[in-house]
């Protein structure tokens, strides 16, 4: 239907649906009252481990998870085991969870194939994932971010057939490591193609972590100007320390969605020894501090990432799950 | 002179003050378009670190600091060597730097005694240091905030004599470890008495590292309601992983002046295993993104940040330093 629409008629349906939302108000800065946390770790934080995680402990993690209060746990990935083989397991992993009413519990899906092992393993979402750097696109799945959305049209269309949830990834929307700069116009138009495609929530990822506050500002103007601004969620890594500025910026902006992973789990693929994911505990902590509802509780996510962190036998990346993990368990002595 | 304004005639002069001043706008938000970066690494920063560092790379780190173009390095403690062992070195290291033209090299003293020692050894600049909370000043130095107070005013009135500037820190503005909540209007009400009694910036210090954005919020706007916005300065430390989303709201506040520890340096007394100061990099990193002037050189920075890293043989706090540094290394080899 929005594939119809004029720019303008699409300008007024944003305004609208706009409208309907309910703000809080910092010092006369309008946030969004409610944000919805997307939990990446379990797929993306560990995808880009060193450590391999069993099936057993991925489940444990994932039901931990789910216990937070977190609306939405991404739980692996059905990608060729050639290509991420720490997701091999993923038919296991998502037959094995204890899927709690109301949470979802989406999988990336980067083709048909794909998709239709998920659907055999249950999944109610899944997750596509283009690129808005040409170069990235050549690199990464060797075709042009046109090629690559032609190839996601069947798998949105048999998803619309059956029920099924499409999330759709948006990677380089602030730096490519093979290009450089990206254009935020072209964040833009991939974000609208994979929003007219179907996908009813679009993901921005950082996936280099290089983007500052301006430039986010500037991504994100331009792109919710013919995508809704309340179908965008933010995916910031923290490769420069910029993550959480840059999600302040976001939320300032209108977005209500942020994705992030417990304890930090992931790493940059691009940059050796750099940051992975913006951590979950550091989003609620800001959150929460903003007076902005998730419904998650801080103290159960400091324990599922404890947990992760004992398993993959390192620290946490998450500074809140530092500073406040010991003084929980001292509480509990 | 301030102290005898009436608050009619005081928030004139902030107004008046304020109008001077040059912004840059980014998205329709107001930013300074300048900012001071005062680097606290070599005093707030080392003195927090376990590992003793010899005077010779103390004066090596601060020399490679001035390099950069930082106008504001704070060199030293002339606190009782029984009480803060690590600036047992202070005369040695104030003398032996190479002070660069048009930088300032301030100094902590925290009494008279401190500050004489400090004059001989050629202070230009000396930092006194309160606090917002009764607790924390009980605690710490055996006196009410008042009290404390009163003994800083001979320190001033010396300075005042001989022409040596008087910066004024503030602790525990968002929080205290002994207390907890600091209220809004004592921060206001102690940066007020320090800027009246001759202060000529106020560094306001977030010394747990528990604000978010909208305690920082509230406390500034408490604050610059009495002190004039371009003479307060934001000191956070990364505990909580939020100083630079705190520093970003401090910024669309009107704040100039940000104190941060190259690399990084620091730790928190207040909780083990915590993160230190904010790391000047990532600050920098924020700030060029935004399109605010600072006059610093961030190579350079993070060569000076490697260096000191090198000593204490550890990884740099700083993010952008770790994701940056192999790549400024690779470029050189």
């Amino acid at each position: 239907m929005a594939l119809r629409l004029t720019k303008v008629a699409m300008r007024s349906r944003v305004a609208t649906m706009s409208k309907s939302r309910s703000f809080v108000t910092v010092g006369g800065v309008t946030y969004p009252e409610r944000v919805k946390i997307v939990e990446v770790g379990p797929r993306d934080g560990l995808q880009n481990e060193k450590t391999v995680i069993s099936t057993d402990d991925k489940v444990k993690l994932i039901n931990m998870l789910s216990e937070t209060g977190l609306s939405a746990i991404e739980a692996t990935s059905f990608v060729s085991p050639k290509w991420v083989p720490q997701m091999a397991d993923n038919s296991a992993v998502l037959t094995q969870i204890d899927r709690k009413p109301g949470v979802w519990y989406p999988v990336l899906t980067p083709n048909l194939k794909g998709f239709e092992s998920a659907v055999a393993a249950g999944a109610h979402e899944v997750a596509i994932f283009g690129a808005a750097s040409e170069a990235f696109s050549k690199k990464n799945i060797n075709c042009s971010i046109e090629e690559s959305l032609e190839r996601f049209r069947p798998v949105c269309d048999e998803a619309q057939k059956l029920g099924i949830r499409v999330r759709g990834y948006v990677s380089c929307v602030l730096g490519c490591p093979y290009q450089g700069n990206v254009d935020p116009s072209t964040v833009a138009s991939v974000a609208k193609k994979m929003f007219d495609m179907g996908c009813y929530e679009i993901s921005l990822g950082d996936t280099i972590g290089i983007g500052n506050p301006a430039s986010t500002l500037h991504m994100l103007r331009a792109t919710k100007d013919v995508v809704p601004v309340e179908k965008l969620a933010v995916h910031f890594h923290d490769t420069y320390g910029q993550a959480l500025s840059n999600i302040l910026i976001a939320l300032q902006e209108g977005v209500s969605v942020v994705d992030s992973s417990v304890a930090g789990l992931g790493g940059c693929p691009y940059a050796n020894g750099a940051s992975g994911n913006v951590a979950t505990e550091d989003v609620l902590y800001m959150l929460n501090g903003l007076g902005i509802k998730t419904g998650v509780d801080l103290h159960k996510l400091i324990e599922a990432g404890d947990f992760i962190c004992s398993v993959l036998e390192r620290p946490s990346n998450s500074k809140v799950a530092r500073a406040l993990g010991p003084k929980l368990l001292a509480s509990r002595l």
